[in-house]
């Protein structure tokens, strides 16, 4: 049995990162499913792209956010980035106390369940995709199953432009996605946090026999079960209202306030601010 | 009379760098048109974009790449990045000794000197638009000259996914340039190091009365200019051959080598080095 105990702990906030806007779809996900739960978001936009950065500068930016994450009294992480959660995952379980959470392990698992060819695709940032991190951990599940990677540098500036439904996109997507032709893949991961808003155009193209993973999905139900097993889960009757969650930036709050609240958020982004991160 | 001496001055290469691959279309140009001149190319592809970083920032970083350069005795530096131009050239200038020059101010003076209808439109960066720089530029040259500029944050990727002449490219570009359409802009300036590349699909949606400038090109006029000013123009029977243009970077070659060997530079790029910028 699981209690309750309406203590501090359980009515922290969720700290949340990403090297930009892309980890949005990630926190969306979370305010859907953990509709009690509050969040505070930070996007590294000063410093984004991580996906061209080395090992040691992902692990040395990721734990200054930590830290900056922990002044805010967070009673769990996740790590809404590819790529920090290539890098940085172990090293922040390592040296902070609180449940660490990446975005990649999850999308993983559930995609190894789901395949019945055997055969899943990825497809993610150059940086994601060449680093073949998703093949490494569909491996430690089942290392029979074949993994095909496609970088898709496009999607992401396309989803920051805001055309998520457009001819434009939808010829990008077809050119990328024809790696997948015969190929005979039944699962697709969605390995790049800006791609669940491509969902409908990729969705389209791949047919109703690929099953898309979107780990931003898997990750939220993955978190949920995370906090119940620390008993960190908010009371039900501390439902989160706009005015709990809150949102940092590296670089300037104007384009990441835009992109937010264009992307389908429960509620309406009011305030961003802007933080030194490497004060941290 | 501009006696050249055959000095180890003389014989020293010119440095040029670039927030990363972009800087590739103004070293293009000043090995066109000073091919006596050697080259040593720094692209910071570690720390790329520098659009959304701020001004301390780009100038700390730009100072430390002068300090590489100059280990390699360059006798003169071209900026070949806007940002950079924009925030780090009086800086660069107050600090080190040898000529320094930016990308901005060659293709400012000639959009004014060529406009007849006192309208440039400038595309670039959404990081280059948003500051204004040209604006600010162009107005110390005739402050009446009307500026209009438009962020086009596609052409990067489209540029560096070797998209050049293509269909989605094309209709990319007809969408962006459409805010042009009834502004009655003679002059149009490529203010971002990739386009040079796009200039034939500009060319074919803005027409024959529209002059495009191409501030890469206007660069490689003023350093001649300038190298002379100083005597420092390498002798005529010094022809540079590939063996003496040298390029680094600060993340993994490979990427760079690809897309510098894509861009019809006057020769093959064989070897591209890695460095620690941080060190300098």
């Amino acid at each position: 049995m699981n209690i309750n105990i309406n203590t501090d702990a359980n009515l922290a906030p969720i700290g949340i990162f990403d090297s930009g806007v892309g980890g949005l779809t990630v926190a969306r996900e979370i305010m859907r499913q953990l509709p009690n739960e509050s969040v505070v978001y930070f996007g590294d936009t000063a410093r984004v792209p991580y996906g061209s950065k080395s090992e040691g500068t992902i692990i040395r930016y990721s734990k200054q956010i930590a830290r900056f994450l922990l002044t805010k009294h967070v009673k769990a992480i996740v790590i809404a980035c590819n790529t920090a959660s290539a890098f940085a995952l172990e090293s922040l379980q390592r040296e902070f106390d609180v449940p660490i959470i990446g975005v990649i392990k999850p999308g993983a698992k559930t995609a190894v369940a789901e395949t019945v060819t055997k055969r899943i695709g990825v497809i993610g940032t150059e940086g994601t995709i060449h680093s073949q991190i998703y093949t490494k951990v569909i491996h430690e599940y089942d290392p029979e199953t074949v993994v095909i990677g496609k970088p898709c540098p496009l999607f992401c500036p396309l989803v920051e432009e805001g055309w998520l439904h457009d001819t434009v996109t939808d010829e990008v997507a077809r050119r990328y996605l024809s790696e997948f032709d015969d190929k005979n893949i039944d699962t697709l991961i969605l390995g790049c946090t800006h791609y669940p808003l491509l969902r409908s155009t990729i969705k389209k193209i791949m047919g109703d026999n690929v099953y898309l993973v979107n780990p931003a999905y898997e990750t939220a139900l993955r978190l949920r079960e995370l906090l119940s097993a620390n008993n960190l889960t908010s009371p039900s009757e501390s439902i989160a209202d706009s005015k709990q969650h809150r949102f940092y930036v590296s670089d300037t709050p104007e384009k990441f306030k835009a992109f937010g609240n264009s992307i389908d958020l429960p509620f309406y982004i009011e305030k961003v601010e802007q933080i030194n991160i490497e004060a941290f």
